[in-house]
């Protein structure tokens, strides 16, 4: 195998592929990258065994063939090359070496039969998305993904079809729930109800940041396809049932309270200043036209802030954990941000006004 | 004690003095920052027992008194309020108010006679540098600082009065030594030798990064006083022998070579991609014009790169830890960088062609 590419060409691919693999790996090849020369074409694939991501780029391909290298050095060595550079790459027993302009470099290989087989058998549920559309299914949700592992069937996004044939996103950690809709693309009727790995999610999310066409989504019970541009990501998917979680959406909250989600976001990270590093709760107290919130600590120290709210229904107090709160308004894309109360025991429902595609639902805290 | 002052104006100096105050304290009033108002000033100190710093701003004072409370949630309140509010700082009994527009905060003070005392007896030696005097003193030789905790004397610049009768500063790990001179300041002739402790220098190093007049430093043979603005920072100093560092300065070192120090820093940062984590080792191969930097690793990976030098001597080689050479090259405000060798056992002088303030001394690995 023997090759020549410009850098750049090289290191936005290997970037890429190179995301996925792990800093310790217990088995050498699962640190390595398979670069496959032949037809003018260089493809890259590495995998953490749960997922794997192939992406290919145009390259001079002297003599092709197939090795295998440390990514994590190829694209240390790549991005540390000036920028304009012709990497010349070229393979002989047992090692690589890397040229570009008086550098050189030497790196061992192991042969391409060591790595996992990437598994490639049919999925038979297929569909498009854009990639601005499939960005804000991950970005209503991503934020609520359980880190509890022993929770493992909450440690992703639950994409499925809802009972009303939309395509649905939902994710939560058990104290909080975020939920998004878009109208069922063509080809997803029959698509089984999956759960996105969270490592698979964050992938995903940095390859869309700059891309901007269609993502092609392939799906069975247990393994998805991605495909945009010249990039494909597989993933195994998490084997386990996501709980009812139409259960938990409240559809009788009648304590309407609307509030600047700027001066309510400002606030409410000022009050939690004094709040324990643990609870991080804030109360909210509602009475016509105000919002008081209020904080306060075991050393003695507390914190009050008044906001002028839209809300016309009985007095309440109610606690949230701030973070949650935060989390929650910065994927607010509007001026105003709308909470549907019932009481304080009581799951509290928050949304963007005039938004029926996303919710959230946050369980409150006793303060 | 109450008083009004705006916002902006509180958080610099409250940014000032927090820095100093340590995140963990087993002692609760050193968490806590010093608030004296009288006479239309505030003034403010905190200290971690070995470092104090005091500055003070204009305010309207409308009952003078003294208090202290926490540094950082204070800072972390003021911080957090909008840009432009209006706070106001009231004490009651064992506690203070802060409010600002429709926000308010309590927190719990403690009596300030519990306040360790900041000593203030005179520092017979005083002179003035200029701000951008001392910066120059600090970041050629902040970097060589020592961190072993053991060898505590190297812990901190040592800034003494050299033999010829400048003003030198002076920091070494053992492994490698800056030092930098600078005429002798009118007051400093009677100077003791200290050495200026690691926390203070960093201390320092951000207070000067927004100055731009004159620093007045006092200091005695246990303590240092640096005054600029309207801050002042006193110091314990070191209590320790630093050791005799013209030693290791090497004077005879007669294998000259001058190299680009851009191509050289990122010739040197590549190929130590190669090099054990640890070792971090690089060889410099050096012949007639042409210098070859060569690294390898155990797993049989290597490096090469070929740049063209200045150089006339005979053939050598000689080993480096590549980090020390970065720290080195980044500290040289030139187009080339000069080395002065002897032989691959023996200490290696770096300096900016031209600049006969500052010198580095490396030592060289066995590689």
């Amino acid at each position: 195998m023997k090759l020549a590419i410009d850098r750049m060409s090289l290191l936005r691919p290997l970037g890429h592929v190179q995301s996925v693999v792990e800093r310790r790996n217990t088995i050498p090849i699962l640190a390595n990258v398979v670069l496959r020369a032949e037809d003018g074409q260089l493809s890259l694939t590495a995998t953490d065994m749960d997922m794997d991501i192939t992406t290919e780029v145009g390259c001079a391909v002297a003599t092709a063939g197939t090795t295998t290298m440390s990514a994590h050095m190829l694209y240390d060595i790549v991005r540390k090359l000036p920028d304009g550079s012709e990497v010349e790459l070229s393979v002989g027993d047992g090692h690589a070496m890397i040229s570009a302009g008086r550098s050189s470099f030497r790196l061992p290989t192991l042969p391409v039969e060591d790595f996992p087989a990437i598994s490639s058998n049919e999925l038979p549920t297929n569909f498009v998305l854009t990639a601005a559309d499939f960005r804000d299914l991950i970005d209503a949700t991503k934020f609520a993904i359980s880190t509890e592992e022993t929770r493992y069937y909450l440690n992703g996004i639950y994409l499925h079809k809802s009972d009303a044939g939309d395509l649905c996103a939902v994710a939560t950690d058990g104290h909080r729930l975020a939920m998004t809709k878009q109208t069922l693309p063509g080809g997803a009727a029959q698509m089984p109800s999956i759960i996105l790995p969270r490592k698979a999610v964050g992938e995903l999310r940095k390859l869309l940041d700059d891309y901007d066409g269609d993502v092609t989504i392939s799906m069975s019970e247990t393994r998805a396809e991605f495909a945009f541009g010249a990039v494909r990501l597989t993933t195994k998917l998490i084997d386990g049932t996501f709980p009812d979680y139409t259960r938990v959406i409240p559809t009788n909250n009648d304590k309407i309270m609307q509030v600047d989600v700027g001066a309510f976001s400002a606030a409410v990270d000022r009050v939690s200043t004094i709040s324990s590093e643990k609870s991080k709760s804030v109360k909210i107290g509602l009475r016509a036209g105000v919002m008081t919130l209020s904080a306060s600590n075991t050393d003695a120290s507390s914190a009050t802030e008044e906001l002028e709210v839209s809300y016309s229904g009985n007095e309440m107090e109610i606690g949230f954990n701030a973070r949650y709160l935060l989390d929650i308004a910065s994927q607010v894309n509007s001026e105003m941000v709308e909470f549907a109360l019932a009481d304080q025991g009581s799951p509290t429902l928050v949304r963007t006004p005039g938004d029926d595609a996303s919710l959230f639902v946050l369980m409150p805290m006793r303060v």
